[in-house]
């Protein structure tokens, strides 16, 4: 007898909905209603950290402990959110993020979350482990946006592969399919075994590639050190490698360290992601907000990138405030797919824009250049 | 069939109290007794914040966080509560907030406010938003002054209107009427839409005005900078315009930013309250208390009230200490203005003053003027 | 129909042990113990601070925020917990604090707790609001000194009365009843209402005496400056007058601000006791422990006693260690008090006596002269 | 009619298992497991703390405080976690901590720790009050280490006995039995009563020993200082006898203060183990992961080892960060033995060594010895 599918309620799964809940209107409304929606397993692996879940709760607790000053006689015409970043242009400062296996909660996946992006003029990472593969979540970001005569650019997240052919592959095909940049996560090589897949749900890209173990299962007695997993992770060496295999912008993806991330972009990457893989692979880990000023200050010309945490428009604002150029949206994303699918997900990124520059209002920010230190304000606790 | 009306606790709303109940000594115990008397919307429209409600929050822990030192051996004789601001005299600090639609709470609104007001002799400030005329008030006022042989200043909180004509028409009917202050509200310009009134509940001032949507319909795709609304947000040009336009004394109500404050001031604003307008329109913005210190080192002359947040005559005596002339007592009221209508105004007031009292005893303060920041006590928490 | 007494819980008040209880270990314990024994009104005064409880919350958190550093190595050698103050000999520092009204918790009240002090070898302070007279608390000491060949130094605790006369009156009383020292008690003077006494409950010092209204009845309209209840605070003047009222040792008792405590001692206070009422008497107001090391910079000299929040041997070790020399103890004394009459309270003090012996053990203190600031440790939180 | 024996739940305690429970995966699921088959006595004496745990929650508190900065691009090749302390190697940091009486939680006591502790290459510390010998202890680490062709250094962790030649005799027996350092603990001299031992459970080590009653037991009038007990607690010329009486390697266990740290080693002790006793001593004592730098800096030659609190990998990185060699694990190790016996223990040794290895890799520490203060991030909170 097979196990019944339940949501973490202990209820079947709702499907999603055809429309949009009308009690909607934040991205916590959509967490709240995903938990009706999402199998059990996949509501754990999703909503979870590791550990204790310390580095979950400090990414929020970072955006929680600052203030936005508000400025409310500064002059507003003619704003804005549009920015660009390697040469492309964007709409507004939001992005989807690489999320893996997006079928965990809706059977369109990515090609769901995909469409809606365009259709909010978002960009959007589409991640190796993806439950489609890249060449078709590339064809219907292009049948979007061509429809909706609408668009942003369409980036690659890669993870190295246990051959370097087969991570070249990766690269050469994201490139044949389109993508306009390489976005390699560097900080989730050595972790934890995630969760089984249920069956259907797989690494479309990875079909037919060797796969490597990439976690020690606890317990059963892999020690890391010394070993080929630990031996093989990510390195400068291997930087430098890719950096010469492609002429896509290379953007490096989980660093914290200021030192590590001026060291990535003297060495030819092209942007950087300040990460903690949304508190997924250490625990304890200082939260991409509380390092941003400081990875600024040692990049102080490539773009920065954010995730980890981001729920509101002022976390957006104070994100960009501190040093960062964009943010990238992912478990708000998986919620509003689980529950609306496209027009949820596309929802989602429209009501976060929006609250973005309700923010940008108050904040006397006429568009995003005009967001700096000064609008944040540290209280004195003394 | 009709929804029944119903309290957040889902029974019938009470009527207000005839009596005062004989278990209320603070502003705690009329929110405690205000559930019951009030419609469930309402009450969450009354009580709540923005987004997370970390601005309301923080209103009440920026006041929790600072303690006050008793000093015993101070000579109270000949104490007062008595200022005088903007050429006017008051009685005591308290003056009552000009909050929106009070018959919300209670048929009598703002004409039992301003009763219980003018008893307390406590300023009142009407709103643009109030449910009967600004007309309507005053002479409310007039006439429990005359009665009461008491009585205390009158001012009009002004909301811009979308057309600078019916802007200036409301200031004139205020001038007519007697008022004497213009209280301008530059904080809200641009935020989320607030809720639907019931049926019989408006904005009486406005009446046969066009009215502007002051907000963004969450989830309804409107987006903000680069239109309209954010385009006509207060300006510096429109407070230069405004001050021209009367010569009563000109309050600039919602400032946060130290800088701003004393902008408004050098270009003739008389006075400035700092608020975050109750924690309604944006969250994760500075309370009023943490910021005025530098509000207060940046705009030395002028006076300076704050709202949002007090609830204790030592909330009261915190503010005076840190530089503020006066408080508005925006939500306590209305909760005692729907638990015993004007009566339980006139005893909220009646009770904050007396606390307020007892503290300056305790403080060693015969008066408001030996208020001064050496009376707050700043725990070292190394 | 007369009320039925029920105690906090809702049940007939037990009657005190005859017996301690076997699963009374510290402090925390009696108070476990004691809400079963006490009538609900009188629990809640008890227990209750003003306000929000802030105070009282906050003279817990000054010791737990503080940490001890031991050190084991020390010599250890004839050690013991004896001091002088005042002339007097002490055989350890905890003192009974002048808790007024002990009939509330047990019939034998006051008469009770003064035995058990001179059992324990505590100093005791008797209270003005005592419920049995000075004169009878003294020969109840007298002869559980002799009984015991034990005993301790007595005080008497004065609140001037509203005429001089009746002041002077029980200073004489305490005088020819033997006390040792007059502890005037200066922050109360202006307050709010407290309970109504039960029958039977009475300050019996005061018989015959005029009584002065010493609080605001909240909700009654009493406003409290420029009335003679504020103008007849006590003043530097009266205590001119006091101090050359009696040869006695005179203690000033409710001092936090370190310059009122300087000024008090040049003017011939011979000892301060660092208090805030035990957070009764305002809400929001720094914690004794905190304000210990400012008083003690301020008054190099003169013995300095504390109360407020002391429920472990640690906290006398902490107050001890910032510069008290002794410390009052209040509710803890009550609650045994309730629970196990004279025998409870006798116990209580040994219980806090013994933990303090384990604490100056583990810090390497053989006595008190050898706690210093450097026995406390400050986490570095940064 | 005897009491039955329940766990803490009420239940009949469960015998440890045959094989480990598939949902353990950290210490928190050992901890949460072990509930059921510890009786509850013993798992609140086990458990607790002293007063009000505060130390106990301290220890936590200061590892859950720290962030540790990862490290992607570092070169992990030809790692390891081995290490060499007072001439012993080690394969990696992680010790078991001499925990009393280990027949409380498993029959097999500390025959299976030392069992574990031997096949996971862990240094095993046994106590002067284990269940089983000394000699019996070392006989089973030697089968175990033959056996499995592994092993580790083992240590007798002594307390002082009331008589010299008792003490003496333990070090000869520990001497003669294998052993290859003392650990001499010094800050539990002078302590609460623990707990009664159930029938059958002893100090197995000290049969035909006169026992010194090491605690003042709480509610029966001994006092401490001056008495026999504070007079001869550990000092400063027992170290020097201890010293000269052995020529094992001599480790002081349960130094806090830097400056008797380096007075230890300055006198010949070889190494230092910063312990607060894990909580059970005294309350509001600095957690030893606090003081660790400044005893660091005051020793920086000699090994530290520190115990109190470790309960994840992350934890043994930031001790060593801080300047630790090595970690004790206590009661998380008594968790493991009660719900899996040796196996159990053993499974948690795995489990937090290869948390130990995953946390290096993310660090970019391919060793122990670049584990320093720069892998600790301390947030900013102003």
């Amino acid at each position: 007898m097979t196990q019944p599918i339940l949501n973490a309620l202990g209820q079947p799964p709702r499907p999603a909905h055809v429309r949009i809940p009308g009690d909607i209107a934040t991205c916590a409304d959509y967490e709240r209603h995903a938990v009706h929606h999402v199998e059990a397993g996949a509501w754990r692996h999703i909503q979870g950290g590791c550990d204790q879940g310390a580095t979950l709760a400090h990414n929020r607790a970072a955006f929680d402990r600052l203030q936005l000053l508000p400025r409310p006689f500064a002059d507003l015409r003619g704003g804005h959110t549009r920015l660009r970043m390697l040469g492309q242009a964007f709409e507004h400062p939001l992005l989807a993020a690489p999320v893996a296996y997006q079928c965990l909660v809706h059977p369109e996946g990515e090609l769901a979350s995909v469409r809606a992006a365009m259709a909010l003029q978002a960009g959007y990472v589409a991640s190796t482990l993806s439950s489609y593969t890249l060449e078709e979540i590339a064809v219907a970001a292009r049948e979007a946006a061509r429809e909706l005569v609408r668009g942003a650019p369409l980036w690659f997240q890669l993870y190295s592969q246990p051959a370097r052919e087969h991570t070249l592959a990766l690269v050469r095909r994201a490139e044949a399919a389109g993508y306009q940049a390489i976005v390699w996560t560097v900080d989730a090589a050595v972790k934890r075994a995630g969760m089984a897949l249920p069956p259907g749900v797989l690494a479309a890209n990875l079909r037919g590639y060797p796969v490597r173990r990439h976690t020690s299962q606890a317990g059963q007695g892999a020690i890391i050190l010394g070993t080929p997993l630990a031996d093989a992770a990510p390195s400068l060496a291997e930087l430098d490698w890719l950096r010469a295999g492609t002429s896509l912008p290379l953007i490096v993806k989980g660093l914290l360290d200021p030192v590590q991330a001026a060291e990535a972009v003297a060495r030819g990457a092209d942007a950087i992601v300040v990460s903690n893989h949304g508190g997924r692979v250490m625990d304890g880990v200082p939260s991409p907000l509380d390092v941003l000023p400081a990875v600024r200050a040692a990049v102080p010309e490539a773009p920065i990138l954010l995730d980890s945490g981001i729920r509101w428009g002022t976390d957006v604002a104070k994100a960009l405030a501190l040093g960062a150029d964009a943010v990238l949206i992912g478990r708000p994303l998986l919620h509003a797919l689980a529950v609306g699918g496209m027009a949820g997900a596309a929802h989602l990124l429209h009501l976060l824009r929006a609250e973005l520059e309700l923010v940008l209002a108050q904040l006397g920010c006429p568009n995003l250049g005009q967001l700096a230190p000064t609008s944040v304000w540290r209280v004195q606790k003394d």
